[in-house]
């Protein structure tokens, strides 16, 4: 099959148009393969928005002779693009706001680079150098806005949900907007756009032309889960433990709608965290919701809970089944214990320096066949060790669903195998079993084959 | 059963907190009953948006507790409110979409009879002086952007269209927004609030935050079809007739969805001015459109138009069904020609002074039931008077069936009466009862009960 | 002598690119003599900026080909404009500020004759009436801002005045605009530009891009006092009875520097309002202020204040000799006064709509032979009323000095002649003396003929 | 004497108000005497704008219980100020522009310091490396605009200049202003402060609100000549010698004016770049200007010249006596062949990246008495490399004269001696006994003694 392309030049609107000789030289540097093809693959996952595809490896192959390169000129750089997908193009020009996350990746990852990995003020090994190091990220992102109150709503939630579940993230949205609140996503489709779609529409009844919907992604992801245009600011951390870092340092309370294996590491992230002692008294809103049908969903992620880590993990969220107007309130309400709990400490806004996040959340996991046989899944542990033992499993299955390495890795060595105590095993089986049942671990339209076996 | 109200004070936000003592007291004077009641309806009408009644008389019952007053303040006007109704408010404070259009029919009908009705320098009798009239009031609301490029599309269709047609017009609306368009519509429910929701994701996806969703209404019909709050501008004309010229004038094409009596009045409208002879150079884009289903519905238009106005008026639009993309291009590249046009002549971008509209389109027309009984409804006529007289009468219905003076003159006097000639009496009878039976004619939830009778 | 010309199109940037049909037509009818000389002869003046003369009459003769007409565009109106000066260009180019005034012009002559004059909603003849139309000038012209907290300063004084004084003025203005207030002057050379230099490097200094520098002028004078181009915001009153209205009902506070007719023109106005009983408890800062060696000349006008209008008047005003940092802490305080008035009684901080100025003040004077000797110059009536008929007084002498009818009328019938009691007309006689020894009377470069003969 | 000071707490405005902890420690950090102390001392002269001395040891004497602290808030950080300069303040409140410069000190010191001098990715030790720390340092002040057309007038010229100099300066800067160009300049008073006074006059009278007055300064100087609050975009270099280099690569031109040692220091370097062989084609607008009594000044300054570089360098500068429009427009003119320069290259108009710098006038010259001793002063080397060596004699009188460690090492020591051929001596000699007796040493008040002997 022949995929529509187009080619075009592109000259950037922000800071990004300043780059000097030794950043271009860098960019351009094909040789050590590095840079390079990080920028390439992340700039075509941006391009392929509102494709039909979350296989990272497929979309490499589908546009193999994809070219993207920096040139110099008078007023600053320009991209140089060959076979970009058709469709982020309107009439031969392409939408703006894809135009913008091109650039928003090439921010990132030259930053990433340069001013961060190479740079030996950040000590990538401690817990206050990854800190330092996302907060680094996000700034020279220019999504740390020190004079905005509280307002960010993180919506979690699958790529791949039902019409009624997508309907129902948007009316969510809307009236999340229409509480003059933000949204930050993953930015991919489903669960992490209906929000914003709903937004966009409350912000505009409400005349607020400066909305923001924030997405979070990262190089491994961003190919399953293109950004849709509507985000506004786009922010590319380079490992999911860090772009996870940075939705709970900048989020002031999240909601969780249906999804898959990644919305199950998610939660796990959170109420792991949550879960640590010295996190106690932190105010932060956490709400499960979905569509009238999505009660047994929530229940099956409920009792999942309840065995694993505990009723102490069950008192930190609220399940709200739909009412998308309740929902905002709650976030609503709790943001506003956020921000006079901060302000009462003289913390940031912006950033939530005083949220402790174990080292083990921080840690890049490498979902190897070893380092997933070798996850130690049992109950005689500190719970939110356990959360997070759990949590690299679950990240484990989404690179084996959607991750370029994962694929590539599950295609030569076969299944990815998790073990540990029954009393979990069994209950983490069932949940991962309902996944595929309902269609969350991928986008329709292929049956799914999974990527894990648990043995029990 | 009792609707739940709100009280509260709003300050404007831009010219109009800026009254004179004389314009306050005017606006207060309650004894003649004038300017006041006009502007308490009016209010009433855009803060009932959202609900569920077409019905200008119901909606007065209703809410007859509902008062607005204004009060002086040291850094300007404030309306103090009582008893509204309480959809116009999230968690107790009225959406700024609301508020803004509240102030802008305090705005029209405030500047309309001080500056216009009142002001002899206007000849409200002449052709030139009721374009005058139009030509001020628009200006004065701040529609008239000179330096803005011909981009601004007028929407036509009906208030009470299927979940499938709504959801076609929200299509053409977000290709139009991604095509860098704005959209103008009659500000109501369905086919008026479609394309703007439409448009408003095309425009945050190319991030244009100044996308512009004008709404255009009058006194007589603001109640049955209250502005949507994502209308960002909102402009009242003083009666149907000065409305059109409004949209012709200050449009540069049109998209016609399907609809009802309305929609056939403003068809007719704008092949009859179209039809004069001295328009005959003038390009004009317009497009009938709907989903697949809706095919029928435009052959029976197309029939009728073929019958009563003949092939020369069928030339002057295009019937595209289902394809969304080739309503956006279409308008796109008619209105190439059109700037191409007015460049060629130096004519306005933003106001069409060229185009001759005839005085029988322009006075209006009071749909009593003697009037109703005169229309000249016959062949042996030119055929942009015939237009102007089919306009008068499917304006008539209108009036009978949601305008609250036609309302009280069906109660009082029975069903309006039409006669002509039996070649033009008998496809407006089916084309009526089409409406009737496709639901077109009122919101559902009632049945409807013809307010005319067509005498064959 | 030839004077250097040029000629150029130029389009405008606000509102006035959307003129009428009819406007333009009445802006180009030359037959009736009316607008389009008014026009001309403004427009003329505000192009001859920053050249050395204020004779309207020599003005008008030294570019007698000087033509100015509206052209039609696509996207709004341009000004085509034959041998203008030169002085009003920079390479060429108009120099934007200039050019903003010229359509600030086109503005104000177009509205106050087609919405004020030819406007039966305005009884000029009635205080009230004249009062709403200083107000609808002022709002047509953008200048009313009612979410600004009071903190304009009006400033007044010679146009014709000592580099030292000028100096003095600037340094004022400097202090003026650190305190982060605005200036407003009558918008010609001297003290009514040196304030508002000043201004400008104190905003550039606190970074306020917003100061404003308004200027208030009249047809009859404009020619005299050209607007320097600082001035960001022009008003064209019709005469100089609205004029000082719009000073005094717009500033929240007056400081006056030394100049000649005009200059105590202006103080008897604003002492002969704040005379008035129904004014007593507002506040008003009023400061008369010079550099060290001006400090007789305050003493000479105190003293003729007190003989004239007594000691109650010399209570009004505060005299301040060269001490610019305590000159605008006393506006400063002074303003907040203001503020706290106007808050507690609910008054508009953008128009002084609660200040009484009597109708002796509102009516036009005109300076004929016969007004002039007939004016009442007596001690035996109430102070505010002698104050009115003193103004007149010096109203004609500025006439005679600059204005294109009074230098006519003078040329034609000689000296005005003013009588009254011995013990007004002695000290007047000196007050005048003074003014013509100082060279107040008119810029230097030629001897000053005195306009008036005062008859003791 | 005692000097009046005040307390403060201060906001950022800009992206300053994000620091993450790591980044508030280092700055707080006092126990190496690192960071703080430079910040420290820079602020303070910051804030001792206006104020009447150019010795930085006085200064750091006088104000020695000034404190200046980091406090970390909800929405960002705050300075805490303690005993600052009370001419900062107006009536108790800094001023805006002061303000703004504490946070680019604040800026500079920690970015140049975190992100330069700790990045193993620059090597300070090579050419490009130096050209890229510049670089840095300037996009992350924000100061490298690639959408704006060439329009950045450098003046350079002397802190210590006569009020007829000065004057001359503002005529200077009010013509560059109405041409719509911008100044850069060395931010002290004199010649530095004048063109920006003059062209904020320009700017408001052509309606540029956006009209920028570019300060590069470094911490050595800073205290001598602290930024004059009209500056609106400062940025610290580490040393003169990359703060030459970021005045020659972001001008597009250069206008000097009289001066003393750090004038003529700043001419022998430019003159030593435009003579290097490699910079032959670059067009390079250079002029030096001053009223009609300045005219032997810069004969004085051209036989200088002659007699040590050249007929060839000679060739590079312009002489305009008394002229400011033609200065004006000789820039204009000049810039307008940069640009096209530029454009035909492909080349950034925001930086120069093709003027070729020698290494000999990046690396950073330590004015100690054996290296001042030890120049190279004589005729048998390269043009280009004498400029070199001539510009270390005068940075070190400099030092000598007005910053911290050279008057000390004066103190300490005694003169710098500096010796080389008589021909070069000799007119050397001359050249700063007339800058001596000119007064063009030092700020007037105090007898200067030289800080340098020439030994012939």
């Amino acid at each position: 099959m022949a995929y529509e392309v187009v080619d075009t030049q592109l000259s950037p609107d922000g800071r990004l148009d300043i780059l000097s000789k030794a950043e271009v030289h860098r960019l351009l540097d094909t040789r050590n393969g590095g840079l390079y093809q990080l920028f390439r693959n992340c700039a075509l996952a941006v391009l392929n928005c509102g494709n039909d595809t979350d296989d990272a490896k497929e979309l490499l192959n589908r546009y193999s002779s994809f070219e993207i390169s920096i040139i110099q000129r008078e007023r600053g750089i320009k991209l140089d693009i060959k076979n970009a997908p058709a469709s982020a193009f309107v009439d031969g020009k392409m939408i703006k706001g894809i135009h913008e996350h091109l650039f928003s990746v090439l921010r990132d990852i030259l930053f990433t680079h340069d001013e961060v990995i190479s740079n030996p003020t950040f000590d990538l090994e401690s817990s206050a150098g990854i800190t330092d190091s996302v907060f680094h990220i996000l700034r020279n992102a220019n999504v740390l806005h020190p004079h905005l109150n509280p307002k960010l709503v993180v919506c979690w939630g699958g790529h791949s949900i039902s019409r009624e579940e997508y309907d129902y993230t948007k009316k969510v949205g809307y009236e999340i907007g229409l509480r003059e609140m933000d949204i930050c996503t993953g930015c991919g489709p489903g669960a992490m756009k209906g929000p914003m779609k709903g937004a966009t529409i409350g912000h505009a009844k409400q005349r607020i032309p400066t909305g923001r919907y924030l997405g979070v992604s990262e190089p491994g992801i961003i190919a399953a889960e293109a950004p849709n245009p509507i985000v506004n600011d786009l922010v590319i951390l380079p490992d999911i433990e860090k772009r996870l870092e940075a939705f709970v340092r900048i989020g002031h309370g999240i909601v969780v709608f249906p999804g898959g294996a990644g919305t199950a590491e998610e939660i796990l992230y959170i109420l792991g965290i949550l879960l640590h002692p010295d996190n106690a008294g932190q105010p932060f809103p956490l709400v499960f919701t979905g569509p009238a049908n999505s009660a047994d969903y929530f229940k099956q992620i409920d009792h999942f809970i309840g065995v694993t880590l505990g009723p102490k993990a069950q008192k930190l969220y609220k399940i709200i089944v739909d009412d998308p107007v309740q929902v905002a309130q709650e976030m609503q309400d709790g943001i506003k214990a956020v921000r006079e709990f901060r302000k009462s400490k003289g913390d940031a806004y912006y950033f939530n320096w005083g949220l402790k996040i174990d080292h083990a959340f921080q840690m890049p996991f490498f979902p190897t066949h070893e380092n997933m046989r070798n996850l130690s899944l049992h109950q005689n542990q500190e719970r939110h060790e356990l959360a997070a033992n759990l949590r690299r499993a679950f990240s484990g299955v989404v690179a084996g669903n959607v991750k370029e390495s994962g694929i590539r890795a599950i295609e030569e060595h076969g299944h990815f195998e998790i073990s540990g105590d029954l009393s979990i095993m069994d209950p983490m089986d069932k949940l991962l079993a309902a996944f595929v049942a309902q269609g969350r671990m991928k986008l329709p339209g292929k049956a799914y084959t999974p990527c894990y076996r648990v043995i029990k």
